[in-house]
């Protein structure tokens, strides 16, 4: 089955992985047919596995490769970027040489003496949180970790900061969504999950196996869906289009005008798990009668 | 009933509420039979409000109430704050004159330029988040906002900075948990029930109705839950012990021995909706035949 191709103008995608997770990773890859990602291995710390996952952009073998124009720094624990804000950043960096994610900080800063005392605070509106993405032109990004020092590579964390200090380049920031922030405490994988569970709640795609009935009742449940601002997509065979339901997160509506019909349930699911869809709602089944 | 007395050491609590939500707020402490809740009128700003807390404090009428000796300040978004932690910030208040938790930095923080460029990036392991709560003496709380200006009512937001300007305070500052966080986004409502739930799974109130056969196996029961570090408090009537065992957030077992009683369910069901229990977590009765 031909895989659906996501942020097609990306070229590339980098995965840095630590060394004893890339079997899991190469797994994973393997599994979902993703065909443009590059897996290299973490240094260790921040930047060293940065630059390495930079390194491996120069580095493609494969003849449809060329040097990148940009290239985009994102963290895996920042799964809800959506491809509009990706879009904005590698525009950003193509003008600006650098930008960056930035949002409104959640707290007060504050300077503290050796001793654990206040020192001084800082006025909250004048600085900015950096988040990821963040996106260079590659030269930038390449001049930036050729220069920098082992102190940076050791110490440091802030790309947009290595690009200021050696390359000139003062990153362009951009305001991004709450969704940016880092799944990083356990409470934060609660989060995530409401948050994809409200996603899909909001489309569901309809399998009417093409009979009347069905059909009929489908085309009531659109209206519906409709009013509400929800997604209904109807179909009359899962597999069919080339399968292309198959490959989005939503709930599945199967509506079976039979009796009691076991078979077309087993068919449902057997075609579910085939595609490896971890399903986070139920796919709920409609006998109509 | 009598209500349990949570954090005995606390001697009046303040809340500082939104006009508009002032009947609300009333009707919970009636409901909960909070005996210490002060509730006081917001202003329009972060300091106009706690102002006002603070000045509530000053003013009390009851016999019993005295100037208190130092003021805890917490906001309502943080509702895992622990007597352990408000203890260290109560005593470290006391003895430097104020107090503030803090948590490290989770993104680096950027000044920012007026055209949206970056212009520096703060160095992140000297700057630490300042979270709530923090503690001060009466007398420093009370100095502070009556020296500091309009500008700072208006526009300010630490009152650790008020200390440390108006009154030369510089806060003892206490690394706190993780769970202090602010629930801000609608993704945090997610996260604040994981966290309840995580809690409530983590002990159990045990229901025999005092007979044999049950108290057998809450024994048994009692065992294995220590083994996986759980808490299993056994009673033989819900309302025993001064009803202490409907005060507290935990799971309800309910055991009976008689062949299935409705009445048993029945009775369990209407004490904890007369305690106005909202139980995350079912009630489960297991029958022993």
């Amino acid at each position: 089955m031909k895989q659906k191709q996501r942020v097609s103008w990306i070229q590339t995608i980098v995965v840095v992985v630590a060394k004893e997770n890339t079997g899991l990773m190469m797994d994973i890859i393997q599994r979902f047919q993703h065909k443009k990602v590059l897996v290299v291995p973490g240094g260790s710390t921040r930047h060293r596995s940065i630059c390495n996952g930079v390194a491996a952009l120069g580095e493609q073998r494969r003849p449809a490769a060329h040097k990148p124009k940009v290239v985009i720094i994102h963290d895996a624990v920042r799964p809800f970027v959506d491809e509009d804000f990706l879009h904005k950043i590698a525009t950003a960096a193509k003008e600006q040489g650098a930008a960056g994610a930035i949002r409104p900080l959640v707290s007060t800063v504050i300077a503290t003496t050796s001793e654990g005392y206040l020192d001084h605070s800082l006025e909250r509106a004048k600085y900015r949180a950096s988040e990821m993405p963040q996106g260079f032109t590659y030269d930038v990004i390449c001049e930036a970790y050729q220069k920098c020092t082992e102190s940076d590579f050791e110490f440091g964390t802030e790309c947009l900061h290595l690009a200021l200090q050696y390359c000139g380049t003062n990153a362009k920031l951009i305001d991004g969504p709450p969704t940016l922030w880092k799944v990083t405490y356990k409470r934060d994988l609660a989060a995530a999950e409401s948050i994809i569970k409200e996603t899909l709640s909001q489309s569901a795609c309809l399998i009417t196996g093409g009979l009347e009935a069905a059909v009929a009742l489908a085309n009531v449940l659109q209206k519906a869906f409709g009013a509400l601002d929800m997604e209904l997509n109807v179909t009359p065979d899962l597999m069919g289009d080339n399968g292309r339901y198959l490959l989005e997160d939503w709930n599945f509506i199967k509506v079976s005008v039979d009796p009691f019909c076991p078979s077309e349930v087993e068919a449902l699911i057997v075609a579910l798990e085939a595609e490896n869809r971890a399903l986070l709602n139920p796919a709920v089944i409609i006998w109509v009668s």
